[in-house]
C-alpha cells in the first residue's frame, strides 16, 4: 500500500471545512478511487480560536499560510484563502516551488497569476487543479482539459454567475426592474453588500479567462475579457426578447474568429430553445462547441459549499492518484499570447431599442441611417403606447418603443448608425443594444 | 521525451476511421496535453481491401483482432468492433492479460463483461477506458469515475438513447403515433431496419448499467435492469403529460433507496422544468444527483462518429498520460453485488389513463379501488369528448378517457388498484400507467 497523500488547507470557511469533512467521511470510497489514502495534516486559517464544526484534533496548526505550504510534512497544498494577492499568491508560490501540488478554488488568483503559476509547476513536477474556480462542482475545467483533449474547439461560452442569473431570472418571470431584484438577491444572500463585482461582469470575466485558456491555448488573461455588466437592463429588455423568441442571459463567450480570440461578457440575446437559455435562477452552465460535434452543455450549481468541496477534494484524489494534467492542458511553452479582441470589430446579430419621437418620417430616418451602413434589419417592431391610434398632438406624444433585430453586421457599423440616429435629433435618450448569440 | 504510446485500432468503420484521422491530425495538441505522442502502429478490421478515406502506409495489418491485441508493439488496444461477445471480448481479455491498456466504446461488451474485464485491467496494470461507451463525448464516465470521486450519489438519470428522445419528439411535437414516427426515424437513419434494441430500452439498460456501477459501487449488470419501452405510449398520453406541466422521456434511472439500489429503464414522465425535460431530438443527457449538492446535467450528442471518436482519443490520451483509473471508480474487490429491485415495491408517483365506460357511478368505483389500496389522488381530469354534455343514451356512449395523478405510492398498490378496476368492468381495454420521476 502506497503511503497516504497528506494535505494541508489554508482557509477554514464553509468550504474548508466540507473538505475537512468529506476527505473524513469518505474515505474508504476515496482510497478506493485513488488507490491510497488521503489524510488532512495541517491547517491554518485567520483564527485558531474561531469555534468550527469540525475535529482539527491530531492535526497541525501552521502559523501562517506560507509555513503550511512548506510544511515538510504537507504533499498537497489546498488554497481555499481566496484573493488575486497574497497571502495567497505567495503560499501558492511557496508551494508549488517546493514541488508540492496545489489544489485551489481561487479564481481570481488563476485569471492574474495562472501562467506563472502554471509554469512553476511544471518547472518543479506538482500538480495544480483547480476545478473548483469555475462553475464548482460543474466538471468543466477536466472537460476541457482531459474530455476534449482531442477536439478543437470553436467556442466556449456560458452562465458563469449566478448572482447576475438569479437577477435576469426575477426580472423576466416578474417584470421587475434591476434595482429591486438586487435588492432581493442582497437580501436572500445571493449578492454581495458591494454587489458590482457580480454584477458589473468581472466575476464572469475570472473564470471565462480561465476557461479560454484552456480551450484555445491562449495565456489566461483577465486584462484580454471585453466586459459588460447587466445593470441597465430592463424589464421591457425581457420582455421584448421574450416576443422575439430569446431570453437574456449574462454570458461569458470566447469564440475563435478569423481575427483571433474573442473573449467578452456582456448580457446576451439567446434563442429561447437553446440549452443555455433553460438555465434558471442561481444555476451556472456552460456551452463548449467542439470542431465537428454538436454542442455539449454542462449545467449545475455553480457556488455553494458542498459543492465546492466536492469539487476540490476531487482534484485532491486526482493527485492523490498520480495525475499531473498541465495545468492549461498545453505546456505553457505552447500556449500563445492573448490580446484583447476589439469589440468595434465584433461580428452578430444585434438587438436594439430606441425611444423613437412620435413624428413623421421617424422610422424612415432610422431605416436610413441603418441602410448607410449596410445593416440588415430582421424584424423592426414598434409598439405605440396607445394601441396604435393617431396620437392626438404628433410632435408632443410620448415617445414610442422602436425593436430591432439585425442580421449579423459589424459593431462598428452598428454604433455609427446609432450615433447618426441619436445626431438626427428622432429618439430620446440613449439606444439600447444588446448582442445576440446564436446557438 | 517519453516514447509515444503505440496504438492499434480494431475496427475501422466511420468511428475507427476517424480516431485515426483525429490522431494523426492533432497530434500537436494531444503530444502537449499527454506529455508524449500518439501513433497508430497497426489496425485491423473485416476488410482489408475496402476503400477507405484514411492514410494507412506504414500501419501494420494484424491478420486478427486478437494478434493486434497482442501485437508485440502496441501500448494500447482500441477496440471498435461492439457486440458483447466474440471477437471483441476475446480480444480485449487478450490485450488485458497481456498488461496493455484497452479503450472500447463498447457498451453491450461492459454491460455483460465489465467486472471480469475490470478485474484483469486491475491485475495486470493496464486501464480499461470507455467514455465513448455511455453518451459518445458528453464527459459522464469521467465525472462520475473522478468529478464527483468524492461525493456520494443518491440517484443518476438520464435520456441515453437517441433513437427514442427522437421519437418521443417528434410525437409530442407533431401529434403523430409512435409507428409514424419510428418509420420516419428509420428512414433519417436515426433506428435501424430492426429498432427492438433501442425502442424496447435494452440499449438504456446497458449503458444504465455501467453508469450505475460506477455512481454506487455495484457490479456492473445489465440483468439487474428494469426494462419497458416506449412502444406503447400514445400521443394522448403526451398531449395529458402537457396539460399537467410534464413531458414523457425514456429514463434509465438508478437511484438508492432504503431497499437498495433501483436500476430501470421505462418511459417516464418528468416535470417541464427539469433540465431533462429540455432535451430534445437525438441529445441525451445524464443528471447526476450528488448528497448535499444541487444536480448536475451532461447535455450532448450521444452518438455519431465524431464524437465517439472524440471521446476515444481522449481516453488513449489519457492511458498516455499514464492514467490508471479503476475502470468502475472502486478496486473490484469493493464493488458490491447487484441484485434486480423489485418493481412492485418501487416507491413513487403514477400517471393512470384509463378509459372508463361512460355509466353512473364509474367516477366513484374508480376511486374506491383506489383508496382501497391508500393511493392518495393528486389531480384527476375526466375529458367528455362530447365536450361535456349529458350523453343522450348513457352506457352507448364512446367510453371517456380518464386521467390520474397519484401522489407517491407502491407500485403493487397501483397494479391492485387497476386489476380490481378492471374485474368491475368499468373500464375498457388496458390501463395506461407512466411512472413519475422528480427532479
Amino acid at each position: 500500500m502506497v503511503a497516504p497523500l497528506k494535505v494541508g488547507i489554508a482557509g477554514l470557511g464553509t468550504v474548508g471545512a466540507e473538505v475537512v469533512r468529506l476527505i473524513e467521511t469518505q474515505a474508504r470510497v476515496l482510497a478506493g478511487r485513488s488507490g491510497r489514502g488521503i489524510r488532512v495534516v495541517a491547517v491554518t486559517a485567520r483564527s485558531k480560536a474561531k469555534k468550527r464544526s469540525i475535529d482539527l484534533r491530531g492535526v497541525d496548526w501552521a502559523k501562517d499560510p506560507i509555513a503550511l505550504a512548506t510544511h515538510p510534512e504537507v504533499d498537497c497544498f489546498v488554497e481555499l484563502m481566496g484573493g488575486a494577492g497574497d497571502p495567497a499568491l505567495s503560499a501558492v508560490e511557496a508551494a508549488l516551488n517546493a514541488g508540492k501540488s496545489v489544489v485551489t478554488a481561487n479564481k481570481a488568483l488563476l485569471a492574474k497569476h495562472g501562467i506563472k503559476l502554471a509554469k512553476s509547476a511544471e518547472k518543479h513536477g506538482g500538480a495544480l487543479n483547480f476545478e473548483a474556480a469555475v462553475g464548482a462542482a460543474i466538471p468543466v475545467i477536466k472537460t476541457l482539459r482531459e474530455g476534449l483533449a482531442a477536439t478543437g474547439i470553436s467556442r466556449v461560452y456560458g452562465i458563469l454567475n449566478g448572482t447576475c442569473n438569479y437577477i435576469l431570472t426575477r426580472m423576466e418571470q416578474e417584470g421587475l426592474s434591476f434595482a429591486e431584484c438586487l435588492k432581493d438577491a442582497q437580501r436572500l444572500g445571493y449578492a454581495e453588500a458591494d454587489p458590482s463585482f457580480d454584477v458589473d461582469g468581472h466575476d464572469t470575466a475570472q473564470k471565462l479567462a480561465i476557461l479560454a485558456s484552456l480551450a484555445f491555448g491562449t495565456k489566461v488573461a483577465q486584462s484580454a475579457v471585453y466586459v459588460e455588466g447587466i445593470s441597465s437592463i430592463a424589464p421591457e429588455d425581457l420582455r421584448a426578447a421574450a416576443d422575439l423568441g430569446y431570453r437574456v442571459k449574462l454570458l461569458g463567450v470566447a469564440v475563435r474568429t478569423a481575427k483571433g480570440i474573442e473573449q467578452r461578457v456582456h448580457p446576451t440575446m439567446v434563442p429561447k430553445s437553446s440549452s443555455i437559455a433553460q438555465v434558471m435562477g442561481v444555476t451556472n452552465a456552460v456551452t463548449i462547441d467542439g470542431e465537428g460535434i454538436p454542442p455539449i452543455t454542462l449545467v449545475g450549481p455553480g457556488a455553494g459549499g458542498a459543492a465546492t468541496a466536492s469539487a476540490v477534494v476531487a482534484d485532491i484524489a486526482d493527485v492523490a492518484r498520480g495525475i499531473r494534467a498541465n495545468p492549461f492542458g498545453r505546456p505553457v511553452a505552447h500556449l500563445r499570447d492573448t490580446t484583447k479582441a476589439p469589440m468595434e470589430r465584433h461580428e452578430g446579430g444585434y438587438y436594439i431599442r430606441l425611444l423613437a419621437r412620435d413624428l413623421p418620417g421617424t422610422a424612415a430616418a432610422i431605416a436610413t441611417r441603418l441602410a448607410e451602413q449596410k445593416i440588415s434589419i430582421e424584424s423592426i417592431v414598434q409598439r405605440h403606447p396607445n394601441g396604435g391610434a393617431v396620437p392626438a398632438n404628433p410632435g408632443k406624444a410620448a415617445p414610442v418603443p422602436v425593436i430591432l433585430i439585425t442580421y449579423a453586421t459589424h459593431e462598428d457599423a452598428v454604433r455609427r448608425a446609432l450615433a447618426a440616429v441619436q445626431h438626427d435629433k428622432v429618439i430620446s435618450g440613449r439606444p439600447q443594444v444588446i448582442r445576440i448569440e446564436k446557438n
